[in-house]
């Protein structure tokens, strides 16, 4: 059994009514409990989810207690966020980053992450799905099955 | 009768003290009051600010619920806090973005606002009055007339 | 009562014929028209338009005779005209920069101003309503109550 | 039943045997077969490997005419092959594009792909589990399941 | 006697424990004992850390009740917060800059401080010691001797 | 029969004896005459030059009385006149450009043409023949056919 | 009489079926036919498309046995094909570089062009008929005339 | 017995009122005369100034009938007029670029010269003495001998 | 003795007739020639040039089988072929990489080489030369004598 | 007792003399023998001064034979001279960067060292005390305790 | 009367023997007692020449003692010698900065001085000339007259 | 018999001590010997090293009173000595550029030789070897025959 922490950035608290058009119309915790009883199951998930780019950095701190692992959607601070860099590599557990969108075929200032190089693979574009696979390859890397 | 969210960033709770060369004297609170009894005579508003990106993205979360339009000035968030612009684009609330100070006249780094693509107007260099020149114009765009 | 050259550059001759989705239906004519009987009543204002940089180089010259003040749209001389800065530098009358669409959020050319170094404030966005703003931003700054 | 392109570029045919360090010691008919057995299974798969671009295209071009998508590692052409992009919005079908490496994390020159404006999705870091969670995120956007 | 606030930002608190090859053995507990039992001693210290950005924007603003000067490690911040820097400007006390590790040797983003242009003196390199060595340098240009 | 302005740049009137090695022995009214009696055979072409930026925008402005279509050689102003990008865009007639020189061969500030997102196509290199293959160009555009 | 080798790079095969939208709907034999029976009628046409490049470079180097030079669209290879562009530096043949779209005004990698630099003219943005112009643009630079 | 047009662009014809913190105290007529009575004694010399670009254009076209050489102080069309640069490649008469400032030592944007590259010199930095010398380094170049 | 695989990449089938100006008057079967009676005498070499780049990648995975090393002139591929890169690095053998002309004195574009941080070294500008210091400096490598 | 090397760049012979409102009013002399009777004092210091890299090159060779490490203000050198930094790297010594004044708080060039690669830390802004912290810094690497 | 140092940098002991199609056929002797003869007459000219850049700031630094001003040649050290422009900046005299060769017309990496901030004018491009010119306008900034 | 000036930069006087990891075992002197037994046997060699940019071009213009070529490693020069760049262009020899590492590729700022376009051609990578090649091919390029 693993452990991992469902982490979600600024402005996902909104999924299922932002931009339906771009982000689909589920709510987090519809994609949590979709996580829960697909991937996940037979596993210890927590979720976190913040606008707050403290909020977020002290979740990743504490992760280093109880988790193997992090699946990690930043939202927007994957552009900016070196202090979510530091953190990350701080604590040393393997984090995959997911987007809902296909963030490489969208505004410039999105297809670089800041994230990218202490995280150990990203996955963009398939919505929903793209926390499942996150999880997924989490748990491969992990050397865990998923019971899914 | 419209609903309008006054916004500030970081640092602007210092005004009336900080740097008053580029500032003026007036504190956010004699602006705020300035609003009320000028052109958001009649009009619902409220006052926000907060140092705390997380605070403002909630903020802007919350106007969904109440609000018809935003006055909003970033701060410095103007120029790197791609969360807030997620933010604004996610609730789809028209927003003016305002500066007292002429920004695009001051250090290079001031010139680029990464908010300004989901903004509908922007007001730069006109201190107090930057306010109530975006309130009017906010209010304009509602087709809700100023009754200053 | 404040003296003021309302000042307008290339292509906004065509105004209410040229691409009335980006920049409305109402011609140049009913916008000054609308100055004269809004915020600047009890003004003097002045209207020059051209499509010829010297033409407005010159009207700038001139209002070192009269005007206290300019309102401009520079139209796409906004983005090269280093002639035109250097002329509103020399006059040292207080300028402020005004356009109709929300040129921040357009094409990434229209995002830099080579007069806004030498203006006093900016103004984007509002279509006919930025004049207004403009012109008030500008008494404010002069001193001058509009009467409107 | 969906029906598959798995598509591999350059280089990709000395996979166990070229810099085990970095992508591992599977061939990649070993990565093939874990396809056809794991989510692959009950949908068709074909599978071209080229180190030629031209053969790459006309394989694109040809999967018009069988395919419902395709899974494209297309190895270093991803950072500069425009012939491929052309050739992938050409055909309009889905395209996942995949690597065994985390490629933002390398080179400078790795984090830009060419390729993923006209791609659904991208998956990179997982070794030969990038081909599966692929496989996957297609066979979710065709709402095919796989029987994996 | 000198009153400084020494401030810490974000993941400063995992160290000791956060990648000792990088960042040394000590906490920062160790550190600030240092500092007082050291350069600091005879002097009022007060100490803030955080990984959010608006409380060391807070912390800043406070600090214009009580203090002379600061010492600020500000972390990852240092490359992106122009909200601290804005801070900093507002509240006029001299800061003095100081990091662990020498960042102008590692990974280029970590080359260019966005505050070093309101600070009065920059540290890097010399793990605890560059707090020790900031104190001192603050307590110069304070004209107050260290009784260390 | 089809109504076509010929529009010509600063320093075309000096063709013949400017920089022949560069720019042809033809002077622009050979070039002209070429034109009515070769593809624009039949159809209406008035021919405009100027060496004022204004000059030309008036005409362009002017031809949406009375013109089907442009070919224009806008010479230097290729490079930076976003102004007569405004004033194409304002207009909505398609616009053919063309050069006598092979500009994107030639110094790299000529390889950029500010105009040609307003443009419907780019004829360059051909001499004098440009014209001539521009007029043929834009007649097709509008479905009319060359006598010649 | 000429003899004219008219090339085409990877994808034009498509022509006809590929995004109609952006290339229009007729097939390259269409097009091909039109150039004999147009432009082309009484002079020596051959033609090559191929969708790999080390096979155009082929064509360009046995073009020098039998042609008095090339009307030659390379498709995305215009963009980032070096070897190409040597190839026609080293045949030393006229070469009109041709191109269905208006690539200046598409995406920006498409406004680069790193063959112009070795051939004598560009057509962008004519459809079909950019390859007819052309052609005439060549025969006119070999002194031939066309017979259509 | 030599030739010489002193042309002078944009916002020079308010010299000795404008910004004389950067330009001094003459006017250019107070300077014309100065060349007369100085370096140009004995020569033809005749003056234009204008604040539009064509009329420059025209000016130096026109001085291939009369002149031996230019003196010419651009003003801010140093920096963007390509159309002026192609006039003086065109007339083939040697011209000295002058500048009362020191260009080069104040805003970046003054410190690139569109028009260097087909001048045969530049002066910056003397303030009226700038156009003395350029006239006797012109004269110079002339194998003129200057009387003064 | 040693194994070595000569490789020349495309366009150089045509040295010989090829701007001898820039590359020389001798064919490749002439230098291959100096090579076998030149250094390379009592080694084992192999020839292989080609156009296409998927053909040069299939003789750097073969040499594999029976080379020590190489000696590479990559034409223009040097500049943009990522999948040679990787094709360098995952067959592990020493590659040398030679010009004809010296590239760092020719275009910008031929000064950067992305194959060059996967090779052992570099020549550039000896002509025919190029190739023997170049097959010298690898069996130098390789700790093999040249008989020659 | 450590032996130490303080080394000074060009220029640094004036101070005192030299732009005081930057650099301060005491002498290269005074600096020097505050560090011997402050932090220095018990350990070996020697002190050179040049304008000429190349001095300064053989000062730091010769340091290998006598030297524990440097304390260094390369002046200007700072910004270019990478055989300062190939010499630093050479000698394998440890060397602490220092500046009089905040370099990152100046001009845009002095913000970048290409020494700081190849140094142990880095020191700014604090005047003459820059000095007595670097050898304080590198005292505390060398584990040497200053007696001051 | 004035005391000036005529300075010039690397290479100019070889004028008159170098690439005289660039630097003409006098010698710097030659040139130096044209400056004595002409508009140096009545001064006091003391003149230094070296490849050293040492040498060079070691000059600037006695000039000092006795001269008014300079007119300094650089030679290449114009582009990247940061030490001379400090020591330019230290001693406070006027400078100004000739070059024989017009350096803003040739290679790109010459359109750039680092010294001309800090000096008070700048001529290029009139061969010897540039000398005499240079020398009048450092008199003319002293207010000193050329009996020449 | 050809004379050659065999010229050596900054820090190789370190050879055999420095990095030698990086630069190998063998001292400077090793190297010459090696050349004069080796390659350069029955050739006048001369040897100049020096950490001084100006006796590197003082000895280069010396040599041609002698010279018939040089070999030339600049060291660290190689990145920024424009200086050196106009010595060898001013001599008129024929310089062959060598360095014991494979500089393109170590850092970026290695990649970029200033010198490269004044020399012959240029070796990288070979250590010691690189010598031995360089005169090998600066003496072809003499027509002078190694008798090594």
């Amino acid at each position: 059994m693993a452990s991992v922490l469902i982490l979600n950035g600024p402005n996902l608290n909104l999924l299922g009514t932002r931009e339906p058009g771009v982000y689909g119309l589920q709510t987090l915790d519809d994609i949590n409990e979709g996580l829960e009883n697909g991937p996940g199951k037979g596993h210890e998930l927590r979720f976190v989810q913040s606008n707050h780019e403290g909020v977020l950095i002290d979740a990743i701190h504490e992760a280093r207690e109880w988790a193997d692992g992090m699946v990690f959607n930043p939202g927007a601070f994957t552009h900016y966020s070196y202090a979510l860099r530091d953190a990350i590599a701080a604590v040393g557990l393997p984090v995959v980053e997911c987007h809902l969108s296909h963030t490489h075929a969208r505004e410039e200032f999105r297809h670089k992450s800041v994230l990218a190089a202490v995280c150990v693979g990203q996955i963009t574009g398939f919505g929903r799905q793209s926390y499942e696979l996150a999880l997924l390859g989490l748990l491969g890397k992990l050397n865990k099955k998923s019971s899914a």
